[in-house]
């Protein structure tokens, strides 16, 4: 497998008010993107709040995402649960569907039992017997377990897991997985809050919650930087710098979603527990766009 | 609905070498724990491996706990899922099966929008829809989610939601708790840790892992305290102290479930990406439990 | 050494507002604690502002502690330093000056270097070398750092180690500090949110911030529990709880200052980089103080 | 004051046997450095084990630094402590015997009250009354407090506040620091592990302990990154990473001693309560040097 060079969106999945998914929005998020500079698809990854999406209605979004997804683009799913046994039964449907690769989940809920030999046998039986080549996900943020080093020498090394995503934007760490890892292997940043130093250590492929609402952004620092327009690439990142710490962090899922719609794509409802953003919220993203440059190209009109 | 006086196990899951649940040990368990001295049974909570299950398999441990138990006994089930609705749909699936309550944890995923707005919105939500009354549960060493005493003050006010069950072994927390909440909301430590300065503040429920290889220790500390034996209490409870510490700390659920074997119940094996206790740390389990002078009564026999 | 019986407490410096030590403040502050119930007095504790005096105040404080407190009144001071030497003979100095013992707190500047193995070696050479009995202090809110039961375990042995101060609230831990300690040890709390149960535990003794402002409602929870009214003693712990909170947790250093101005002592000033309490914040301790019952026997008149 | 370019040592004190600074090791240390490819030394630092030393100790080795320090280098002291009050009267100590300028520690024991106003009236009150310029000190390794980004907006623009050392080595906080500082303000790095990614964001200093035992290996890897030799700059940087997490990780203070030991410096003793390395610590900082290619140009022969 090659590996990926540019950005993949974690699609948010849209839900109507009702709660239920709004799959008309999803699949015209794709066909939008579709027209975006981006590399491919992560459908059912953390910002999917796939954590409260059922069997079915995760196996439906796979599903709509291989039919809708541009030629040639990556459909990666992230099909990662907490056994290894239902690990290995859903990546199988996800590759019968026709996804390309699956991004696993460390497991966490026991999460002093995580341990460097117990993520080994994890990802290596996974591995063995997943029909799609399998990466790592590695998100601390989520699951308060972090991998080792240790875990990434070896299991680097299987024929079928062929890179990670990293999420804690701990660069130094990163360094040390593309210092000890295969050649072979992919190291993917998964915060946008490192890609410019992500781009100098050599790493080409980013998934970025903030994809979903600027994904042209994301590409054009790394087009910036190839071209060796070092400094341009970095004003590009820290202007983005903000919007991202926005939709990852203090406004969460639910703020994601709204600029993901002030934006032009459609951001829809969270599911419950989460809570859609306040009016006061929304302000304070807009003003985080605006200050930007990102326009309002979709439907937001201050309601 | 009455409160509960005395110990419920949190029962584990016994599963084959080959990984599918051993339904007979499971059945057989709650025969033996028929004839101790307990006030009921947890099913599919932390300690079950429920992460691991899958629905099938949750529902059949809830089926046969109720066709097993002993007349008189408490049947509460964990039945909490990170969705409301999906909360909402389990719970009542397990009313049906016959449970008499539901202990739902707090959601976790998105742990920094869980926030006291959320955790009532999401329990208020549960507690009107389900047929059962529903606790709730709070276990930080898993979930990183701290509910606040703001959020016990309303919850407990609400007709159905009739307790909680508190793991963190917090006792100033356990403290506010009791004070904030209304008097009939029931307030159970998780954790045999806390067992004696629990009784101390009133506490008359417990819901201890430990409660799964030596139940009758736990009762008998209550016996003692409610008998004004104080001492004797506290010198019990210091002696199950280091057992505690050991099936639930150190040596996870693996070693709780080594520890059940050998004092003669079916501990079983876990499911990966758990891993089965090595011998050594087999022989630290059985020297703690042997100065705590608790017997092997099992079929354990150093192999 | 015979084991304490009450409460200490560990006595804030009140500050002039152009930042010198107020005296004659101190003084009158254990002239009026001289009348209330209790068993002596900690100076140059955590809540002194301690890291902020240097040398030659700090010893006048501990001169003017030993030259007033009451007759047969404990008179303990707060030596510990971060390096072993400087610890040793900043404690003789104040052992030359009268002061009874030495509560010794648990270096923390490399954190991950405080070992049990490094911190059994310091204690026992301070030990060695202090002309009157030490104590050590725990208290992980300020150090990060938290000392092993296995370094108590060795430590409570030590002829010239007389006990501990537990400031983590963490009653488990408090119960195995107790559980392994050799007899003569005396755990002692430095918390009120644990004093409860930690009478429970069979605790004696105990440091409270909250004895500064409200030293006698500490003692009456004793008295009420040693006489067999639990539920009394439980009432009052209960209905002093939120100021325990509010002067060790929200409002911390400079919201104890006010409180104890509040109830008729010399708060002061705070030295800088802390701030005063704002008047906002004052309120908030006014509308807690008085849910408690606690009346202003200040000069505080709103200003 | 210009910004520096390259590398500051933040000088180990050796330690004779008996616990006593070897002066001598410490000048002929300086001695050394001053033929190495330096920008100049910072004295007092954290790795100095500053927090171990008395005041007339350390304003001794500011005197022999200024007095031995290579014409054309800075020196800066680590002159931070808890209270404004000290800070200013021992920084200007400092100024008076030469320094050129200092670096102060946010001061952390009242931790959760280091609030981003109290730092700024902290800085900004030291600042003022500082007869040399100021850097701020970041390191929550140590301090467990953070310095936020609203801070720095508001600091970074005081004519005495030249900079800051952020030693968390969280790069995208790097990058934001850089971001919304003034751009008079220096922002260096406080750890090899950042170096690379910090090169690539524009920083050019570094204050590192890895200086102490390699610090021409610093400098080269800055010089090749300055001459577009990229690739060559990251071979050396992930060359040199295992070295620098033994010397500020893993292996502590004492591990950074023996390593400056090995290669030609003198290393010395740590004061207690920190504990000399191990023989076996010892062999396992041999193995991570020489796999580094850092010879053994010291005076240690395997004993």
């Amino acid at each position: 497998m090659n590996k990926i060079k540019g950005v993949l969106p974690p699609m948010i999945t849209p839900f109507k008010e009702n709660g239920d998914i709004d799959y008309e929005g999803f699949i015209s998020n794709i066909q939008k993107w579709n027209k975006d500079k981006i590399a491919g698809y992560l459908v059912i990854g953390s910002n999917s709040e796939t954590v409260y999406l059922n069997e079915e209605e995760k196996l439906n979004l796979v599903k709509y995402t291989v039919e809708n997804a541009a030629p040639g683009r990556a459909v990666m799913v992230g099909s990662g649960l907490e056994s290894t046994r239902e690990t290995i039964s859903f990546t199988n449907k996800c590759a019968r569907l026709g996804a390309h690769s699956a991004l696993v989940l460390t497991p966490f809920y026991y999460g002093s039992s995580m341990t460097t030999k117990s993520l080994i046998k994890h990802f290596t039986t996974v591995a063995d017997a997943s029909d799609i080549p399998i990466l790592i996900y590695n998100v601390s943020k989520f699951t308060h377990v972090n991998i080792s080093a240790d875990a990434i020498v070896e299991l680097s090394r299987h024929p079928n897991i062929v890179g990670m995503k990293d999420s804690n934007g701990d660069v130094p760490q990163l360094a040390t997985f593309l210092r000890v890892a295969d050649p072979s292997f992919q190291v993917m940043t998964g915060t946008f809050s490192a890609w410019y130093p992500a781009l100098a250590l050599g790493i080409t492929g980013i998934i970025s919650a903030m994809a979903n609402c600027c994904p042209n952004e994301i590409t054009e620092t790394q087009e910036l930087f190839d071209a060796g327009k070092w400094e341009e690439a970095r004003d590009l990142y820290n202007r983005m710098f903000p919007v991202n710490a926005a939709v990852t962090g203090a406004f969460g899922v639910a703020g994601l979603k709204f600029a993901t719609d002030y934006t032009g794509y459609k951001g829809g409802r969270v599911r419950s527990p989460l809570l859609d953003s306040s009016d006061e919220e929304k302000s304070k993203i807009i003003e985080i766009l605006q200050r930007a440059k990102i326009k309002n190209t979709g439907e937001y009109n201050g309601h």
